[in-house]
């Protein structure tokens, strides 16, 4: 098959389509990343909307802002899963397409091999909780990988939870991923795809991917809580005159003289280094001695301010940031000033600035695009597609198998 | 240009040959999961190792399972970076492959354009700190992002990193993506592509897409610190009368009708639904009250065994998972018995259990491929890929321009 480069040869994945049945974080993630990429993507889901779609944070007016951010650029179709009809018409759009990510289970019209009956090369990518088809999500996946036992502050005895879903990120670019990659050999060979991706597995894999099942297996300790000292090398955080914190790393010997030249310290740290006999340019022997090393590096910043510690930590070589809480980043120039994010209109919810793609390909970046609103798509996806007419979806409407969006204000204004 | 299948067809990206200039975690994932997919790729290092070949976990004899584990299957080739010869002979190769990922900054001689002019479809990816090239590593990234204020046991008021380098995770995967789909254009349209990556957008765009930087705008509160319960919905973290921590999450009226009833509690919960006025079937009502839920389920639990908790919710629709250390979970069946490991026969460290890809491609599961040793491929990738003599080789490496690795025991244990 010869790839036909898309309206806008620019960007790297024009001319696909992709239908995405999904709810929650890593699929929508991986849809909508490809949609950034230049994919065609229609989300499809029931009727008033998936799991997800009211999803804490809400607007005031019940509107979520975790949808909203999740499902930017695409297109929606809204039907009733339930009905023979609404199945039969979304197996069309997807063989239209040609691509379908899913988090969808049990529903054997989007099975692989349903639909590679009729589309020998269709590129199917299903994420599981467990390989076995087993439920799981994000929060159960990481109780499991050692992580919650091991992080937090010194001292912590139960589980600490990641916050941020990171198991479904990386599952949602792990899918994004298999898409490009398989939509690759397709064009280059006509082959469909077939891609089954667990998001246990995807945890399972990067713990050992970063060493820890290694380093298990060959009879190390388990990792002891660290609170914010980093494994092997030097971390701390530190605390200013004003109540600022900030995170220093020193990974290099250069990083750790400026650090201790920095704070007055490099006379104490030689005196320390000669007394103890060791030598802190091994980042391993500034790990085992964090302690000491982090309490005399917090004295000068308990003795300064933020801004006198940030202006000093810029003129130096040492890793460093401060930390912030949402509203804090929120209202930052690492938001406000950077060219990733631009306001976006977003219908029900308003302006905000959103980000885009986290890449610049070719010096461009893509502005984001609004999310829709449930069934804001059907007709016009259903008629450009699949050639439906006016009647047939009036027809459609009426019976309740697809819900078309009223031709509303607030569609007027996107 | 007509895209030609490699060697493999069955591999995604078969075919492809990439030159990865690395360092730490992004990077070298990339490199390794485009590997996963079939790409040759070849990490060019300074003689000795980056900066990360010695970074922990160390075996006892200082080899780094970090190193090991986030380098599979590539090949290494070993050069004096500061030699002119040396950087000529590496921009060659990248010109030969025609991709390069990379972290490497201030060495002009891998800039794009210089690389491009003699290549114009490079396929070019740089990974950044920040956009404005200022330097940032997963640690420093994540103090910004809001996470490590609102993670962690309620109370805490210290900011709680994460373990897992989830920014560098993403940012690789993201990588690789870029990866695929400039590959997938430039099969297409015989275009190339610059693509610059900054460590600090992948996270501030994870944050924006999760929905927290609206939520900031719209004058939601800061978050505050929830132990291990799940915003808007309904988590917790139980112990057993063995000690044994479980995370369970109850996200629909189903999941905590079960949950109720496993523990015997849904009466109480009815009782406390009437005196309160509430409705436990909505998610939001179930986060409200939260401490009062986890209080009655938790009471059950702590009069069981793990093995009767671990049965009970396996027999419900109740999603849960048992905490487990590092240690535990790599002797445990989840890895054990998990087609996605196989026994990896690691030169200078020894057989262990390491993760392939995490999914599974047309059924196929690819097995892991050992790490190299620094420089073990400088001569065969010459010789394949630049057509250098053996003669020169020798000089090369007398000279100190590259190293190749003695064909030692451990090379033929390969």
């Amino acid at each position: 098959m010869t790839p036909t480069p898309g309206p806008d040869a620019g960007l790297l994945l024009a001319g696909t389509r992709i239908v995405e049945v999904s709810s929650f974080v890593a699929v929508p993630l991986a849809g909508m990343t490809l949609g950034q990429l230049g994919a065609d993507v229609t989300r499809v889901d029931p009727i008033g909307g998936a799991a997800d779609y009211h999803r804490w944070p809400l607007t005031d007016d019940g509107e979520s802002l975790y949808w909203a951010s999740l499902n930017k650029g695409k297109r929606s179709l809204a039907a009733n899963f339930r009905d023979p009809e609404a199945q039969a018409l979304i197996a069309d759009l997807i063989v239209d397409a040609g691509i379908l990510v899913t988090n969808a289970a049990g529903r054997d019209w989007l099975d692989h091999d349903t639909l590679a009956a009729r589309r020998p090369d269709l590129v199917h990518v299903q994420l599981l909780g467990r390989a076995d088809g087993g439920a799981a999500v994000d929060y159960t996946v990481n109780a499991a990988m050692g992580f919650p036992l091991a992080t937090g502050p010194v001292g912590v005895s139960a589980p600490v939870n990641h916050l941020l879903p990171a198991w479904d990120v990386a599952a949602g670019l792990y899918m994004a991923l298999a898409v490009a990659a398989a939509v690759r050999r397709r064009d280059a060979t006509g082959l469909g795809a077939r891609i089954v991706l667990p998001l246990e597995d995807v945890a399972l894999a990067t713990v050992g991917n970063l060493g820890y099942l290694a380093e298990a297996q060959f009879g190390g300790p388990d990792r002891e809580r660290l609170g914010t000292a980093v494994y092997g090398t030097f971390g701390t955080d530190v605390v200013t005159s004003d109540g600022a914190r900030f995170m220093l790393v020193a990974l290099t010997p250069r990083h750790f003289a400026d650090l201790t030249a920095l704070t007055g310290t490099t006379d104490a740290v030689k005196s320390l280094e000669t007394a103890l006999g060791v030598d802190f340019r091994d980042e391993g022997t500034r790990f085992r001695h964090r302690d000491t090393l982090s309490g005399l590096i917090r004295s000068w910043f308990l003795e300064h301010t933020a801004v006198e510690a940030a202006e000093a930590l810029a003129a130096s070589s040492v890793l460093h940031e401060r930390y912030r809480t949402f509203r804090e980043l929120a209202a930052d120039p690492m938001v406000t000033d950077n060219p990733m994010f631009s306001v976006l209109d977003q219908p029900r919810i308003g302006p905000h600035l959103a980000p885009g793609l986290p890449m610049a390909i070719d010096g461009r970046r893509e502005a984001p695009r609004p999310a829709p609103a449930n069934g804001d798509d059907t007709a016009a996806v259903l008629a450009e597609r699949l050639g439906l007419s006016a009647d047939r979806l009036t027809d459609l409407t009426a019976r309740g198998i697809v819900k078309v969006s009223a031709p509303t204000a607030q569609k007027d204004a996107r």
